[in-house]
C-alpha cells in the first residue's frame, strides 16, 4: 500500500487541513475564554486555557511541519517521529476532551444559577468556548487515528 | 507472534483482571453517586449515572467472556468480534473519561460553595463516585489499548 493512500496523515493536504483546524479551534477558545474575563475562579476553566496553551503550539509546530511536506512533496515518514506524533496526539485529545467535558459542566452549572452569578454576555462566550474545544479535540483525535492508521505501513 | 504474548488482551487472565477490575470501579461508582442521594440536580451526574449504567453490563460480559475463555482456555480469536470489542472499549473509555471529567469539576464547585449547599459526607460520597470512574477509565482504555496491540496479529 502507498503511504499517500491514507488521507489525514502526516504530509497530505487534508491532514495539514487538520492541523490548521486544531490550531484555529483551540486558540478561539483559548482568546474566548481568557480574553477580558475572570476565567480564574473556577478551575476548570483554568485547566482549559492551560490544556489550550499546550495544544495551541504543538498543532501550530506540526501543521508548519505539515505544510512545508506539502509544499516540497516530501513527507516525514520515519517511524520513530511518528509515533512520537501519534502519542501526543492522543495525550493531548485525551487532555483536551477532559477540559472541555469539565468547562461545559461548569457552563451547564453557571446557565442554572441566576443572572447575578454569570452575566449572559460572559456566560455565552464561556460557552463557545467550550464548544471550540470539542471541536479542537475531535480533529486532534482525527489525526491521531489517521496516523495510527499509517503506522503498520512503515 | 503467538497470541498469548499479550497480556491483557482477551482471553488472558489479565484481560479478565482488568474487566473485573472496570466492573468493580463502574459499580462502585453507580453506587457511591446514586444510592440515596439526590444526584439529579446536577446534569454532569445524571451523565455519569448514564455512562456508569452502560460501562457495567458491557464489562461484566466481557469479564464472562474472558472468564469462561480463560478456562477452557480457547480464547476468542475472530477478527470481527475483536474490532467491535475495541471500538466499543474505545467508545465508552471516551464517554467515561468526559462523565468521569464533568462530575470532577461539579464536585469541585460544591466543594468551594458553603456547607448548606453540599453537606460534607454528600460531597465526600461524589469525589469517590468521580475518582471510581476515573479509575475505571483507566482500566477500560488498557483493555481497548492491549486489544488494539493484539489486532495486527490476527
Amino acid at each position: 500500500m502507498a503511504m499517500d493512500d491514507v488521507p489525514g496523515s502526516m504530509g497530505t493536504s487534508a491532514g495539514f487541513a487538520l492541523r490548521l483546524g486544531q490550531t484555529i479551534f483551540s486558540s478561539a477558545s483559548l482568546l474566548f475564554m481568557a480574553y477580558g474575563v475572570q476565567f480564574y475562579s473556577y478551575s476548570s476553566f483554568c485547566f482549559l486555557v492551560t490544556i489550550m496553551g499546550l495544544v495551541i503550539p504543538w498543532s501550530f509546530t506540526l501543521a508548519l511541519l505539515d505544510g512545508y511536506s506539502v509544499l516540497v512533496t516530501c513527507p516525514v515518514r520515519q517511524k520513530g517521529i511518528l509515533v512520537i506524533i501519534v502519542i501526543g496526539d492522543w495525550v493531548l485529545s485525551t487532555l483536551t476532551l477532559a477540559a472541555a467535558s469539565s468547562g461545559a459542566s461548569v457552563v451547564d452549572i453557571l446557565m442554572r444559577a441566576d443572572e447575578s452569578f454569570c452575566p449572559s454576555n460572559i456566560c455565552s462566550r464561556y460557552l463557545l468556548s467550550t464548544i471550540f474545544a470539542f471541536l479542537a479535540w475531535f480533529l486532534s483525535m482525527g489525526s491521531s487515528l489517521f496516523n495510527l492508521w499509517l503506522l503498520p505501513s512503515l
